[in-house]
């Protein structure tokens, strides 16, 4: 993993990915999949997420205040439904599933070796996780795995039905 | 248009496409380009959105509390463009671009004619709009266009960079 500027996070994001959620509390990681997730501000990089309060990881999100987001390219969409697929609760699913912890370096939640990129988050608002779930998460560190190449993502619409990643088209635009 | 059913809008914007937003005042239509948006609850569905208060838009949606998220297909991706780039303080952009404003049933701001699926939403929750221009956005009524089949969203990389879906892949999974 080689670090990416922070003002370049967003661009990770906004295109709307599924992604992994690594958490760890009592020196134990887990991870989860998620797709309810957009960007906030630019820099620092701030984002929204909606972790479900019947996940496994909302507990230890809520009490560590620290999470890392993983990127997966297609190629890791089977262990991302698995992953979606079971429970922190029973199961150590880096383990189960193969995915392999890096040791972060600003929070404890592991990056995911697998993952194109990872990005390090701290909670900072809390104002409508009792009403909706919803973390705002800033963006401390981000960091992109140069060995895979035009990573495509996969898109969740619903009970494992995923877009993958088509053409790039690049259009004249003043948007950032 | 044909109605969808509430419960499903979410598989329209959890797979993260750039939208466009829709909001009316005083008589007049405006439409901006959006990609910072999620899914918060499944039903009533509930959206998160930032719209940033330099958009000429911020003001009509805090105003009137109502927009429609109408969603492009890929053969829309220029027009896309165009609305990002241009703002409502200046211009009419549905004549500007060629886009087609339909009567909503419940809101004021029209549904756009040529996006395969549009959302009729009223502003729920505002206790993160100063801070972070976050809006929360309850779906009032769903629409499809029958006639557009399969279609192919766009998701923005940053710059006018856009990933256009590519293929679909069905995995067995327990995932809503």
């Amino acid at each position: 993993m080689r670090p990416l500027a922070l003002s370049k996070a967003y661009q990770l994001l906004e295109p709307g990915p599924v992604v992994l959620l690594t958490t760890a509390r009592k020196g134990r990681a887990n991870v989860m999949t998620m797709s309810w997730h957009m960007m906030v501000e630019f820099e620092p990089p701030l984002v929204a997420c909606i972790c479900n309060s019947a996940n496994y990881s909302f507990a230890a999100l809520r009490a560590t205040g620290e999470c890392v987001i993983a990127v997966p390219a297609r190629k890791l969409a089977s262990k991302v439904v698995k992953v979606g697929n079971s429970s922190g609760r029973d199961l150590d699913k880096f383990a189960a599933f193969g995915l392999t912890p890096l040791p972060a370096e600003s929070v404890a939640p592991p990056l995911i070796a697998e993952c194109f990129a990872n990005l390090e988050c701290k909670v900072s608002d809390r104002r409508l996780v009792n009403r909706y779930n919803l973390f705002i998460l800033e963006v401390l560190k981000a960091w992109v795995d140069p060995a895979q190449k035009n990573p495509k993502t996969i898109h969740h619409h619903g009970y494992g039905r995923f877009a993958v990643d088509g053409a790039m088209i690049t259009l004249k635009s003043k948007m950032r």
